[in-house]
């Protein structure tokens, strides 16, 4: 990507309004601590915004998505009251090439667990542990920058079983001193878009403060934006024989199962 | 699996009924020709059953799938008409480990596409191609005692890109005489559930009535077939500090956003 | 499989007769104990014989090798001795159909190496860690039977990162009390046939007297027999157009070039 | 990477040297028309130059590997040839950091064969066939900016079972005329190295002529190019307990056998 990637970084914004121990950590809400940690590491690479649950459309119009390359999603405690439709306009937008960083308590957010197909579900327990982030893929571009282990001193315990499809790339596990493990830095690709499910950062602990954590998030939004010259959603066409680059959509092409078809479109849109 | 494997054939038995071409090739419905190609290849090893769109609840009530081992799955015309509280209620059983063998057209079946989290979308043509099924992972127990490559004489034509996520095994991949590939057998695991996605198979080719494809179906099924001792859907658990087997729900351990959760479970149930 | 699995448990013997630490663990060798936890767990279902460095050919001739469905390995002090000869012999078998369960300080065998193509080099420590090894893919047949984590008391550390390919399928992942995650479960498919590479198991413990270890390995040897007809190399070969099931070898097919191909052969083979 | 890629494009060079047809096809040898599609593509993001068989050591010195981010291989009838040394020390860059792209006939070079771990063995035929090139992961920067198929008029046929790993990410499938299908773009991660293996491309075509063949290869060069700040081959490293930063090496840590898997080492290095 030659220009800047265009940022978009979303947070709940509830618990630092009404926990008094989230706000004295976060003071301007998460969503600004994590986009102070993009800016930090991308620099001019990137152009970046926020946008909270309480906003119009939770700050996500489709004029925002449309000029979003990468979407962060924070959430946790209100994730039954993002919209449906907000959902699947992201949906939308991922399947058609916008990248998506999933944080923390994101892994049960609609958009996610949409995304995957599964329940989402993992062990945890908020009690001080120490976890540390293991680089099991030098080679990507996620995990550059960073010490082996990342070291946080104080988080959220995320454990296995953590129902998830297979990742396309594992790049971190975690471990927490309470023995656990968890694949705390997965990657999926899904119809044009890139995600990244990163775990560390919780509501309770200066994670998003952290050194090594912003680097890897600035690092997932650089590997998330896409390389692809458009902003396009899959779509099913037919082709005659020999025709491989001109298809014709349902409507022209079997009018008969098209409105059966285009209800099932208008379903998954 | 020690007992007789338990399989719901479900047929959409449209077709069959409105299309005198597809009556003439599967007098009996499609189902029945998949049912019967399921125990002409296990025998004993499986007890076939079979379940259409039209019976009350399509014929999956909790009931019926709670007996069922593996559920096979073809739609097309109809895919809008299948009711998304049975679609639920099969996501709930893959999950829980049931496991789902989708054929042809069931790539855009409401169960599929939401276990994906993808458009599911392809290119396609119907005019007689011929279909050549390559095996690429041979040691595969679903490739196992077919030719290589199985040969369709008419089918119609899947091709690429399908926008699935990459699957965790990618079993077959089929060529078409018009030139198109497609990946054609493709395995995913989520939740405790195994599914294969297993494409040749339209209502205008006696494409189940092929030895191969039969045979490919029924190693699908036994393959798919949970070897776990219980069927239990994946559940969000908090654990003390030490105490690695017997974790609290979300009602006990954080009251304060258990409805949230709650309310979020009921949507992915 | 119908008829038992013909299992050989392949161990270097040196350290049970160097070390009296060791001999006290294991008095009749690492491989009968490795043995009878596979006989415990598969009964009438495997026929298991054992095989050690200082015999003759290491006891994997060829005749062996052929009437072995699954080889597993352990060695540690003597990598070096073992013949190049008998390394690549079991490659072929491997490649042939014969499954391979590499265990613990097996990962920095000859024949476990040549079939990586990587340096298998990890994180190490000899202290007494606890060891929780935790399964991320509860569907796998490998991770039937055992708990959620399997807990044991004390073991050697292997830590990340592990310089292998990206395992086919990740069952396993362990912590160990010092903080280090280990990838510890692994299969990979080559040529025909299974490998599972399974890291639990150290000469100055007692881990392979463990009863979930024993039923892992058990349950390992069960995954990796093929389910093919034959035990077969894979073969390059020309096929004319049109004629998919009959090929020619290189000697028929290129003479001008089978020369330099039969070299390469011997070298591979 | 932010200074120009250092690519030395491999070639084997005999075909041009004995067979007219080759020589009026690449009358410079492949490997110069290689290295001017990837001088065209990536203009002065890349510094390009060209090593052969026959010059001392194959014109792959330890200072040219030392100097070289991304090595491309072609060789075919001379693959026994290539001295084993050369071979060990192509593998020990590949595993610190170099990307490596091995093309076509490639598949059976000593380096490629020794990175896989199998027989690297496939069906073909040399007899005028076209190839289809489908793109079955667009979200890969490797296949930005080709069309959908890439057609190429004529090529050798190779087709499936190709006996490879499962490819960490499979790019592209191709079709033949005569019906067969071949994994014809995947990519490997081993050590700290990036693999790509492209397989359009013979010496009696002039694949390398192509200008989306000459694109891929470019974008595979682009990929494959290490983001990690130093090349450094994985080490196996003792570490005690609570020191995650600093390991011993092998001859402070374990003396008594030290000298086993120094041997080893040596084997492997």
């Amino acid at each position: 990507m030659t220009r800047p990637i265009r940022v978009t970084v979303w947070g709940e914004n509830r618990h630092e309004q009404h926990d008094e121990s989230v706000a004295r950590i976060y003071p301007d809400g998460m969503h600004s601590t994590i986009a102070d940690g993009i800016r930090e590491n991308l620099g001019d690479g990137a152009v970046v915004r926020t946008a909270t649950l309480d906003e119009p459309e939770h700050g996500l119009t489709e004029e925002v998505l449309a000029a979003t390359d990468v979407l962060t999603w924070w959430g946790h405690a209100a994730h039954g009251e993002v919209s449906d439709e907000v959902v699947e306009r992201v949906h939308r937008h991922v399947l058609s090439g916008m990248g998506l960083i999933v944080l923390h308590s994101g892994h049960w957010s609609k958009i996610f667990v949409k995304l995957m197909g599964t329940s989402c579900t993992l062990r945890w327990r908020s009690d001080h542990d120490r976890e540390l982030v293991w680089t099991v893929d030098p080679t990507h571009p996620i995990a550059q920058g960073v010490p082996q282990p990342i070291d946080i001193p104080a988080q959220e315990m995320y454990g296995e079983f953590f129902d998830i499809p297979a990742p396309d790339e594992l790049v971190f596990i975690s471990s927490f001193s309470g023995g656990e493990v968890f694949r705390s830095g997965c990657t999926f690709r899904r119809g044009h878009g890139r995600i990244l499910y990163f775990s560390p950062g919780d509501q309770e602990y200066p994670v998003y403060h952290h050194r090594d954590v912003r680097r890897v998030i600035a690092n997932g939004v650089a590997w998330a934006a896409s390389d692809r010259a458009e902003r396009a959603l899959p779509t099913l066409m037919r082709y005659e024989t020999g025709e491989f680059f001109r298809g014709a959509d349902y409507a022209h092409a079997a009018p008969e199962i098209a409105e059966a078809r285009a209800a099932a479109e208008v379903r998954d849109a």
